[in-house]
């Protein structure tokens, strides 16, 4: 019971990584049980749906893991802008100490499957979703007006994912710092 | 010759599409050849270094053919918020137009392959450079002071292509009119 909770944990955890740094399409079966060290019939015994249902399992879990991540370095300050900064120093240290293939955990599964698999695409739109409802509850708590918080949070949201996109691309953080450091500067006072 | 440049111009157009939408795992040579009507060993005459020197050559051409178009909606407006609310709609409507499958014709191949492919990196890191030393020039017709433009230019492009991102998983333009909104307010006024 315990061996077949582990194995299944194990083969998320493999493939959350994979789809990650190289996505959906290049991430085969094969590749998942040579990198999880899993048998072929341990896998269909926990995903009876193939690759699909493992991703879809993948993506829940790594988006789950990267929010609570992201809430740690969130919930350090009580200023914004502040609390920006150290949810991008600490998304730099994750994609710096990877080798710069640690992103965002859905995004290069979403580009390569957002027009093409439905049952993927819906799962990365509810975590995106939730991210940006996540923003807006602490903007909620600055100045900003109520009728600008939800632009503002798809901003927020919009310009960390591109810069950690462009991070990746240069193969270097500066991207996503500079970004932190302009979005504190644009973002509102939290009030007393 | 004719039929030569022509062979040659369909594979890149077919390729560069395919990347867009699926990425550059998902797109095998046979669906290269079967969606552009072009025989084996024309494809290896014209790309003897094969999918990576086909895809090469397609992220040129895409990325190309995609600075012409944000140019031509930028240089709509001397106002520096109003060229960018502008080249935004132009993108939303490639998106919408396509069934969300055409977002930033790198992104896709950038986070495939980013950590992977140094031949694909190295073009994509490439044009997302020239991009933003296209919007920094913009940028230094406005009274923000030259220490702050380059972050700036790094924060529109990043919010830019995280919005594509989210639009293409929410399957809606919204993401994208929302940060073009939130930019146009957060950029200082072009100098008169």
């Amino acid at each position: 019971m315990k061996k077949g909770i582990e194995t299944r944990e194990r083969l998320i955890a493999t493939t959350g990584r994979l789809l990650q740094s190289q996505g959906y399409a290049a991430t085969g079966i094969n590749e998942i049980l040579d990198a999880s060290g899993t048998p072929r019939g341990s896998f269909y015994f926990h995903f009876p749906g193939g690759k699909e249902e493992l991703a879809r399992a993948a993506l829940e879990a790594s988006a789950t893991e990267r929010r609570a991540i992201i809430e740690r370095a969130a919930n350090s300050s009580k200023d914004l802008g502040k609390a920006l900064s150290a949810v991008c120093e600490a998304l730099a240290q994750i994609l710096v100490e990877s080798d710069f293939q640690l992103g965002c955990p859905l995004a290069t599964t979403a580009l390569e499957t957002a027009a093409q698999v439905d049952a993927i695409q819906s799962v990365i739109a509810e975590h995106y979703y939730s991210w940006i409802k996540l923003i807006e509850g602490r903007i909620q708590q600055t100045e900003m007006p109520p009728a600008e918080r939800a632009a503002l949070a798809t901003l927020v949201l919009s310009a960390v994912e591109g810069a950690l996109l462009l991070s990746r691309s240069f193969r270097d953080p500066k991207p996503l710092k500079q970004v932190a450091a302009s979005l504190a500067k644009a973002i509102p006072k939290t009030r007393d």
